[in-house]
């Protein structure tokens, strides 16, 4: 029989929680996990950046076809991705942790393992948790971050005659969850690209692609200034990783689509006034590939900013 | 037919969520709810103190006998509570909301003017937020406040000889879930009490009364140092609400039991060092009555130093 959390008690499953905090250190970190709240030292001068999101089992992953150390890497990821998308760095992150009495330890260890693996990477430690017993398993995290005031990077700011561009490339994800076999594929937060566009001028706004391209171009778009905004995309533009069309269509699947609509790729979405830098510039400056994939222009009477919505909750 | 949440969308929820924040201003929070991430201005030279908590249906409260706006309130007091246990002040808190379709309306309504209302009281404003699906609801926050260098309390720094101290009474919300009906009460967190506890020298330790006085005291205990250390408690002390004892008698309930493990008190217990304020003018400078409980022993070999868990989660 493997051991489940119920066998450890509340007290073993904080310890294994504490572990994770143990082994990646932060600068900023005075007093880290284990008190009634942590105490950071936010970095002289720079804005807090703070985020929130969850993974939620079978809304978000299933333990079918995701293994524990991706879920708890994506978990992470996607947190680091929003603050990327505002051109932080990362402080350190706090972890609640809900999960029912028959989880397995090992499936417990090794979303550990996924969400350690990522905060050393980042160097984005565990300064806090709370743990709770749940029917099904959730992990929400929130993020905190830092950035120089000037140098962050928000959703609004888009204008009419903004092009548009994305880093990386798109549909990846999408492409794995559509097939219906493992999710192994863990985006990299865009952190350094982030803070990288963050120091340019002429930045209109920016978001991580996480909905999917169609929905948060909406996002970014509703939240531009100058009138009602739309947006022209060049299709045959929008990157995809190497030999996605040819998967798609052996899957009997829509690689127009899934490049559109299919969400979790992570990527930074930001649009540009017409004299910033060309997109190959951007690439070396960024140190991501870069696509320039179209251009802001003003909503027709009538007409809808982006036609198909994405994954909505509820 | 009551409207669902499924009935008004995820964007429906999100707009429900926004409104908390527009109703409590902050002045530490340049950007707030609905971007990638929040933007804080640190008060210059403080700490920043972090917390997370989390209230799950069915384990943390029911909507049976919760009304939705106690759970909301309930929901902010607990976490404000963690930052009195350490000194702090609340900057702004962020709320990652996981909830069923069939969720009526209204039930999120109120949820949301309980949080309203103690974000109101404390000055805390709501400065992000998240929102998906899940089979039951959970609300988890997370707490962000600020505290000067050497005006924080920690569990630790508890010695032999301290005496040990509580604020206000224990054991009302106990008797109220004991009882099996309705949970109205919402406890105060003690941010003033903490913060002028922070100003106080010869402070040992102070942790909130969360899980049960018990419990907590044994945290206060294992944190605290020149060995294992273990409490005398004088029971007829515990402060208990007036006609405390009556009420569990007649609802053939033990009441030292209730005032020692009941938990969800939210009172701050503290250890002093003996030359340090007797509790009456203690009572002055924190501004809520204080009264001391016991003092601080070293731990016999074989025994432990409290005798029975609080409520665990696993």
């Amino acid at each position: 029989m493997p051991r489940r959390l119920g066998d450890i008690g509340e007290f073993g499953v904080i310890a294994r929680i504490e572990r994770i905090a143990e082994r990646v250190q932060g600068r900023s970190v005075e007093l880290g996990i284990g008190d009634d709240a942590a105490v950071l030292r936010p970095p002289p001068g720079e804005r807090l950046l703070v985020s929130t999101d969850a993974l939620v089992e079978n809304v978000h992953f299933r333990w079918a076809t995701q293994a524990p150390v991706t879920v708890g890497r994506r978990a992470l990821a996607a947190n680091l991705s929003d603050l990327a998308a505002m051109g932080g760095r990362p402080l350190g992150f706090v972890l609640a942790l809900a999960a029912p009495p028959s989880l397995p330890v090992a499936t417990l260890d090794g979303v550990a393992r996924g969400l350690t693996a990522e905060a050393r990477r980042y160097a984005c430690p565990l300064v806090g948790g709370n743990v709770t017993r749940a029917q099904r398993t959730s992990l929400t995290l929130t993020v905190l971050g830092a950035a120089r005031p000037g140098r962050i990077l928000t959703r609004s700011g888009t204008r009419v005659g903004d092009r548009i561009l994305v880093t990386g490339s798109l549909g990846a994800v999408a492409l794995e969850v559509a097939r219906g076999g493992r999710v192994r594929r863990v985006p990299r937060p865009r952190i350094e690209a982030g803070r990288a566009l963050a120091r340019l001028p002429k930045v209109g706004g920016c978001i991580d692609v996480s909905d999917g391209l169609e929905a948060d171009l909406g996002h970014l778009l509703a939240a531009g200034s100058g009138g009602p905004l739309a947006a022209e995309l060049e299709q045959a533009r929008i990157p995809v990783p190497r030999g996605f069309k040819a998967a798609c269509r052996r899957a009997g699947l829509d690689p127009e689509r899934l490049a559109l609509q299919g969400g979790e790729d992570y990527e930074l979405l930001f649009t540009l006034r017409p004299a910033a830098p060309a997109a190959r510039e951007l690439t070396r400056r960024l140190g991501v590939p870069v696509t320039e994939i179209g251009r802001v222009t003003r909503r027709q009477r009538g007409r809808q900013a982006s036609a198909a919505p994405g994954w909505r909750h509820f």
